[in-house]
């Protein structure tokens, strides 16, 4: 089983209040503590397109400053050859390249169709091979389900797109439902998609926007699935939630696989504990999640 | 398939906020012009503990003037014979009786063992047969999984009240996750031990408290089990939570049964639309769930 946190990218990339450097070190020192092992920590978003993520030099030398971090496996968004080149001076082995499912998609996103997004991996997967040994490429395919633009997504399509992934070199793909719109059916419609693929490759990113992120990791799950992206407090994923996150929060997926008769390796209550105080510096409700956890563990 | 909705009795009982009849009665109105057929309104409960479902029979009255009230299925929530006698009086052919898989829950909450709680329950159903030809009763057995008091509750002691309860001539059992902490796992575990029981007969009565609650509705779908307990917007269910609900929301069981290829009769708008105005009412932050519902719907 493998975890992959993504909130201190994913889950803070569209919060408005800045959060300083340390307290993203913070937040990020509070997860691995927790026993998460991989950690996305940030972006080479060029700097005045996301702010709150312009930091990743700082906050890359600043968790690395830890005893403990050659243990931990963390991980940057690179969003082109620019940012690439950045995350090479700083020698982020790890790299997250993102595309999607469908064009209209790509072309709102990062004003490519999905063709030429892929085009441009292609270089910077070469590029990174011959500079890390230990190098390590996730490729996020978003919109697997349905577009905000386009609407429904065929399985086939997000399989052409996983397929060229593949044949390029990615250590794997994490498999996004942007709208959090998926159920269990269209979940195992896609899983059926990807006969022949080793499903060690493929991650998968639920939205929990209409409580159903659980209901589809356990129908991942079943079919063999072993590799799942989080949020803690749910936070990112979903613009429109106040109280409420949108990714599937981490501190569910830990409380359903623990109870699933899955170890993890994390302690949920000092997972609870980070949860809470990430939430709490964003001026958040703390989910009812988080807040149970802790009580439930504290007592 | 059938949905009981049980905002207005369970998800307003705890609610500190006092709701006017004629709220109340818009409420209901609402979600039964959503397309929602049995609604659990009120219940018989001394006025002293709970304030807030205190006017059950102006509520009860005004709700009946409605031109096509005769074709839903309204029913109350009764805690004992004095109860009883008030539901008798205001001609409610169609109530529910509380009990629990745990003698300490039953105790604390009740004042009485699960076996006191039952012998009480004769009578009742008794006294209620004779009174309507077109009775029907409902038997909650809360703490399926875990009692907050005595811990993990066993499948077998839950198929013992449940027994008990058929053979009394209740029409369904209502089986409720109290604390939320339900995975599929257990859910699976406890249908195992149901064998030979009608399925048509057993409610479930999920909380989400843990972001799990789509993922036991679809376990129970896939066993055959067709009745679902639900709370517009989550309300209810959950002490702790100020933002999120704690009960199974209503919206998120619609879109996930309609996503799933199970027709409801629900329209999804309509009912986001009556959950954000009780949340308001409330002074609670609209979920993401209601919030993203109405907004893909007025699209």
């Amino acid at each position: 089983m493998r975890i992959v946190e993504v909130s201190p990218r994913d889950g803070l990339q569209n919060e408005k209040t800045p959060i300083p450097t340390d307290q993203k070190a913070r937040l990020i020192l509070n997860l691995v503590q927790s026993g998460l092992v991989e950690v996305e920590v940030g972006s080479f978003v060029a700097p005045q397109w996301v702010p709150q993520l312009a930091d990743i030099r700082e906050l890359w030398e600043c968790i690395h400053q830890q005893p403990f971090s050659s243990n931990l496996l963390y991980s940057a968004l690179v969003p082109n050859e620019k940012g690439h080149a950045r995350a090479i001076e700083l020698g982020v082995s790890r790299i997250a390249l993102f595309t999607a499912a469908s064009d209209a998609f790509t072309l709102k996103n990062i004003n490519m169709t999905i063709e030429q997004s892929l085009l441009g991996f292609e270089s910077i997967i070469q590029t990174h091979r011959q500079k890390f040994s230990n190098s390590f490429v996730r490729g996020y395919v978003s919109t697997i389900f349905e577009c905000p633009y386009a609407g429904r997504i065929t399985p086939r399509a997000v399989r052409t797109v996983i397929d060229k992934l593949l044949e390029m070199g990615v250590d794997e793909v994490s498999l996004g439902d942007t709208t959090g719109i998926g159920c269990p059916v269209e979940t195992r419609a896609l899983i059926n998609e990807l006969q022949g693929i080793p499903k060690e490759k493929v991650a998968w990113h639920f939205h929990d926007t209409r409580g159903t992120a659980i209901a589809n990791v356990s129908a991942a799950l079943d079919a063999g699935f072993s590799v799942f992206d989080a949020s803690a407090g749910g936070l990112g994923g979903c613009p429109y939630a106040k109280g409420a996150g949108g990714n599937l929060a981490t501190e569910d997926l830990i409380y359903f696989l623990e109870r699933s008769g899955v170890p993890t390796g994390v302690d949920l209550d000092l997972l609870s504990r980070a949860t809470l105080e990430i939430l709490q510096t964003l001026g958040k409700l703390p989910t009812a999640k988080a807040q149970l956890a802790s009580l439930a563990s504290s007592e």
